[in-house]
């Protein structure tokens, strides 16, 4: 049995580019003949649309495509592609849809299942849109085999009282599909490799931790790959055999190939800070590019999360479409903006200088010495900078990225409107010390194509080894100790608990940008924290 | 049969001062020896706490809070509070909690109803962290009548498959009561009425609208009152008889009396704009108040938006708390700051002026003329003046709050970290259109305690009958007819649509402080829109 896995990247709500992308995939197979060609969870429509499935406009715009579609895949191979159509019950106030995986041949399509197993945890709101199928559809027909097929939540049944799985098994199912959009986590690939050993095996523990001799069932997990906001599809699709990954598709990339039972895995690992890193790129990419935002802006302080965000963002859009601004201060060390300089240099992205002192003086006299006192003077210069970078993108267009780390905003060591600010934050889901480690991932192994890097590194040497400081008055050092503070503060918020610093900048965390998730738990959409509690 | 109804004001995870709340409640009414004295849904732990139910201390230490209250209830009438339990059945990263209403008396307490309907929708992710119940429990014995009990949606069931009402008559019910935690929207007490109605009758519909023959069985609707974040609760519980609305308490205020089923309508009606800005006033007072935030600054710009602010945060929080703040620029009409100044002194908040001048000429230098030029220039403006508001907050303490209207947001027509900035939006789920309305019954009803108002209003007439202009270049007029547009814009907000500006601006409004709610669809929480989308 041949079978094509078509990890593509697919943007929510765009009708008519999904459906191209999936005609083009799937013609770029057919001479190889495959079997199936396989694509992921909500294909038609992308993934997740979450509220515009309240228009009903576009529920039926999505109906409509996805029949096109299995009009126009007419003498392609069979597709399995996933959409959604109307559920027989009615909901009050619901869209009350199923989320399907359809089967296209010769035209025509049909429901291979209906998935049952609805997520409403961290970022998933499933039961806000869609609702349960209420029985496991037997297995389809595939080039003589019985095809079992299941829809990303449907194959993480371990605590849900339903088991798609076991049941397709019990109706003779001799391989598993999973068609999935499972967002990337930090080493979260081990975890899919974990249930789809468990669907293979008995739905019961097997009799040793390793006991697969019970079965040789294949079972081939094709994930979305691409950025949507805050979230990150990693792609990673695998085939199992014998309870082994036997074939893997790239991470972070589109892939689309004819997988064999026979396979040996054949892809590069990518683990640990390659893998954030990678992540990251993808998302921030994506957001770009998905926004036709042309152009992106940070602010460079010569300090390392600036600096790691500015070697992203070179990496993810091209040195050509980033610019890096310094705002020194009366404060701001002559090293600060000398190794932002350095940094953009080496990068090869853009680089200007504003000084701030003017309107920092302007301020003080405007506001009067009581109200640019303290910190109160702190966050008028962090704002002031705010104002200088988004004069850049009001002029050329294009965005302000932020860049934040996620122990700052879980302390709440940043200020509102001023270094809070930019539309999307790479490393608003990466703890300080996740951070520092990535920076020395980037001196150590990051190579950008024309090769132009500093001696250790492409971030200079007095970035790394400087003590964190925001710079904000004379002889500034940060209050903490973020080797120490970092994992505290990120077992915080993985256990969904808080502290009083915390609590009291979560009304500062509702008004950040897009945080790209990296982590079990980040702040955004998958974390409903109110901000009046006691 | 005598019913007590403890319209109570809760605060999330404020368990003590929620138990003593509950304890004073009854101990005020105890002497009326009510045969039942009956508090809204989750009484204990307040309502929304959202994904503080991740946290298994916080669950834990409701449950002992709960038991508490049962205890030192001992003495007092019987109650019927909210709070929940662990469920028999475990959901995967899922708090796996029921939504129970107990009955406590003679220190004990036992489950009188499991809350079947979960919504969903809007505001609502309430399977996010509840398991429904999985049947009807039947009604309890109060006072030798058979009482049936029932949870916020339960009495919403028309579009679900299970229907809680009907079976506790099936099973005998004499009396229905629904415990509530249902948010104030315009208008929107007319459907408890309904539905409550609905319940009395058959599940079925009558055989004419309004043949209510089959039943004369009372039906009481007990709701929280207060503000949380977003949501507002009215209060305004009620109870039926013979289908009719025989007695209800105020709306906006707690109100813990003994209702009696022979009572008549006592109440005043609470309509129209009055309806819209008490709830407005609730809202801003327990966001302050709950979060002790003392003071309270509006950036008064002489226009209609921020001069309906003020008199909201002057009836909510008291003059003394509240100060405006006007920022002329070298393109505000001189009538705008004394409009501004006129309106602070008849409303006795605070006022200050501070010229916009030298801060506006600096930033000019500072990034150049390309880069402060056009809408730029005028974005730089709005941001300095958040600079200026925020520095008073910095240096005095509390917040700031917004002034945005719904029908501006919806446009994108505002500066993100500008006119955006503020911690709390009264008027962001409130179109320019009915904010003109609510300006002139302020005028034309709102008295406050001194009686110190101008001849046509406490809302100089300037302001009411400008053009409406943002005034950040010379002669600027607002490009929109706004009678025309608001309700434009409000209906593909309610119909979940979208045009270019909106989606435009999508990213903006994901960076909003609170907007209070007030419509069917607020920007916020209960309007999960990707940014990232076609």
């Amino acid at each position: 049995m041949k079978l094509a896995i078509a990890q593509i990247n697919t943007t929510v709500g765009d009708l008519e580019g999904n459906v191209r992308r999936i005609l083009d995939a799937a013609k770029s197979v057919a001479d190889q003949k495959p079997d199936l060609i396989v694509f992921p969870e909500l294909t038609v429509c992308g993934y997740p649309p979450r509220d515009i499935l309240y228009d009903s406009s576009f529920v039926e715009a999505v109906q409509h495509a996805t029949l096109d579609l299995a009009r126009q895949a007419e003498g392609l191979p069979p597709l399995l592609v996933g959409s959604f159509a109307p559920a027989e019950q009615k909901m009050y106030q619901h869209p009350s849809l199923n989320n399907i995986a359809y089967l296209m041949q010769n035209g025509e399509m049909k429901i291979a299942q209906v998935k049952q197993l609805l997520p409403v945890y961290d970022v998933f709101y499933e039961p806000r849109w869609f609702l349960a199928g209420t029985k496991t559809l037997p297995p389809i027909n595939i080039a003589g085999k019985k095809v079992g097929v299941m829809i990303c939540e449907d194959m993480w049944d371990e605590e849900y009282p339903v088991h798609p799985g076991a049941d397709l098994k019990a109706m003779g199912a001799e391989m598993l599909i999973c068609i999935s959009a499972s967002p990337y986590r930090r080493g979260g690939g081990e975890g899919r490799v974990h249930h789809a050993e468990r669907q293979v095996v008995s739905i019961r523990p097997a009799k040793s931790a390793r006991d697969y001799s019970t079965t040789e069932m294949p079972f081939v997990f094709v994930n979305l790959v691409g950025g949507n906001d805050e979230l990150i599809f990693d792609g990673g699709s695998f085939m199992l055999h014998g309870a082994e990954v036997v074939a893997e598709a790239e991470k972070f990339e589109e892939n689309v190939k004819v997988f064999n039972t026979k396979d040996t895995k054949g892809t590069k690992e990518v683990q640990g800070e390659e893998e954030v890193f990678r992540a990251l790129v993808l998302g921030l990419r994506d957001f770009a590019d998905k926004n036709h935002l042309r152009h992106a802006f940070i602010g460079l302080s010569g300090g390392i999360d600036s600096s790691v965000v500015a070697v992203i963002a070179a990496e993810a859009l091209g040195r050509e479409r980033v610019t890096g601004v310094a705002i020194p201060s009366r404060f701001t060390d002559a090293r600060s903006t000398e190794s932002a300089r350095e940094l953009a240099s080496r990068l090869g992205i853009g680089f200007e200088v504003v000084e701030l002192e003017r309107m920092h003086k302007a301020a003080e006299q405007a506001v009067g010495p009581k109200r640019s006192d303290g910190v109160a003077g702190e966050n008028i210069q962090a704002r002031l900078r705010m104002i200088i970078l988004m004069s850049f993108v009001n002029q050329r267009g294009g965005f302000l990225i932020n860049t934040s780390n996620k122990t700052e905003l879980a302390l709440g060591y940043s200020t509102l409107y001023g270094d809070m600010a930019g539309a999307i934050s790479p490393l608003g889901d990466v703890t300080k010390a996740e951070m520092i480690r990535l920076g020395k991932w980037i001196n150590e192994e990051w190579k950008e194509e024309s090769g132009k890097r500093g001696e250790g590194g492409v971030i200079p040497q007095f970035v790394m080894e400087r003590k964190p400081s925001a710079e904000l008055r004379a002889d500034q050092v940060d209050p903490f100790d973020y080797e120490k503070i970092s994992p505290d503060m990120e077992a915080l918020v993985l256990s969904n608990q808080s502290n009083p610093a915390m609590r009291a900048s979560e009304h500062k965390r509702w008004q950040m940008g897009l945080v790209l998730k990296v982590s079990e738990k980040s702040f955004g959409r998958g974390r409903l924290m109110p901000i009046t509690r006691r």
